[in-house]
């Protein structure tokens, strides 16, 4: 039997560990970590940083786990889709499957140290399941949740993510300018590379953002105001911060400002 | 100068806290809590409790603050509403400085502990804003972001609250009904006194439901399938929970279900 840990760690500030984290990060015999995406070297740092500073004893290993190459049958388009992208699923946890095997046999606890908190845009449980699913590995999941760069971001911002009474919506740049209105609430975005938000300005004039990149990182940036006024310099220290970088990750939170249609009592923008 | 911390300490288990809360509370020369609400007396407990855990000196105190009497004038409904909640804010920001001015005089840290994170659906940060707003203190407020309700539910049941690439929406159980969509994604619910989700299976039949009360509390109680199926075990899960504590809170996730019309690839339930 294998324990699998999936960790939130926060988005890079270790003091944002809870002691749940702490204690989960003590428990594992080895961490598996996917080797990708632009802020690769970055991560590794932060995650040696945090096993350095948090785990009482040394025997711990990280492992580096790379992901399969994903055919072009599993890329978007194309006519096997689905089927491709189970065969990548299926080779990605048969090698998380070999990589466990490998330093803990087919008994101990493994660790799996994610950005923010696992249950926001993260694929660490899906693999985890997966690992289940395409493998002989007996796995039994534990989550411990994170402060999420949406926990964050609001923070930061000092302000709350809901105004009182109304909901929030989470969703990705990809899909923001076609699901956007104002009856939506406070509309968090993640996964935008580009800051589509730019697009809503013809028909959403009066929209708030408060908007962060790096967060819980030294380079941490807020911007917030009309997104009318305020677009530009956001653009500008989005390129600077990936131009420290290599890479940014941003987010924002738009508000329907005081003018937009849905305002009512208790709708107004909080400074 | 009076510094405000607003503290996120989770929804009841201490190993919740983060290293940044832990921080703060051993900052602050007093912490004010609002006197109100069913679960009040389990909430003393809970604060006495963590700052027993984490503080490391004494010299703190813990004042509660009675919300000023809500008059006529400040309920829904009312043609003064608007003036009436005004003047109320202000009364209740009025006793939040008096007695900060009776603890700490004009100088000194103030700590505020806010169930979950204070990014949703809470209403310190206003409250502290509407401090600076209606009196002479001078605050300088600071937010430490806390494990919300909602990332622990997902936690708890071991899913992401998203599925891939779709979005999720927070609302309260008085605005549901009116706004169910399954293309608002996955669908989180809080402040639901009444299991308004029942009244969604006329059109949804195929919703699927992660539910949870008590949540980061001994008694936790989780129950998760075809909402259809378990509708009545979560009535009755929740009266047994209320029954057993005098109140209870409860927070919960509705997924569209494959047979839903918004089903594609990627949309599967996950077990
Ligand atoms: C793959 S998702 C992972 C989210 C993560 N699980 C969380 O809870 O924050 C990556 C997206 O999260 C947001 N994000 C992650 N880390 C961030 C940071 N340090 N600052 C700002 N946004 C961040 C960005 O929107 C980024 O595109
Ligand atoms: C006034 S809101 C505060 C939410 C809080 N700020 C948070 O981050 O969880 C109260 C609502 O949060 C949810 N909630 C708070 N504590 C909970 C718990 N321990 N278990 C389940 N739900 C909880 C319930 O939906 C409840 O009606």
């Amino acid at each position: 039997m294998i324990t699998a840990l999936v960790i939130g760690i926060g988005t890079g500030n270790p003091d944002h560990l809870t002691g749940e984290a702490i204690g989960a990060l003590n428990r594992a015999d080895l961490f598996l970590v996917a080797d990708k995406g632009p802020a690769k070297q970055d991560l590794a740092l932060l995650r040696t940083e945090i096993c350095r500073r948090f785990i009482d004893d040394d025997h711990y290993a990280i492992v580096e786990v790379p992901d399969p190459e994903r055919g072009p049958d599993a890329e978007r388009g194309n006519s096997e889709y689905r089927a491709g992208v189970e065969r990548w699923h299926a080779e990605r946890a048969r090698r998380y499957a070999a990589a466990i095997a490998d330093s803990v046999g087919d008994h101990g606890t493994v660790g799996f140290l994610v950005l923010g908190d696992p249950a926001l845009y993260d694929s660490t449980i899906k693999i985890v399941r997966s690992i289940e699913a395409h493998t002989d590995l007996d796995v039994e999941l534990e989550v411990v949740p994170g402060i999420s760069s949406l926990a964050l971001l609001a923070a930061r911002h000092k302000i709350t993510l809901n105004r009182v009474g109304y909901p929030v919506h989470v969703t990705t740049g990809r899909r923001l300018v076609e699901e956007y209105r104002p009856e939506l609430g406070d509309v968090a975005v993640m996964l935008d590379g580009s800051l589509h938000c730019a697009d809503l300005l013809a028909d959403h004039p009066d929209l708030v953002i408060y908007w962060g990149a790096q967060l819980g990182l030294e380079d941490e940036v807020l911007i917030s105001g009309r997104l009318t006024d305020v677009i530009d310099r956001i653009r500008a220290a989005r390129t600077a911060a990936r131009d420290r970088r290599g890479w940014v990750m941003d987010i924002y939170l738009l508000r329907p400002g005081v003018a937009a249609k849905s305002a009512r009592p208790g709708a107004e923008v909080t400074p």
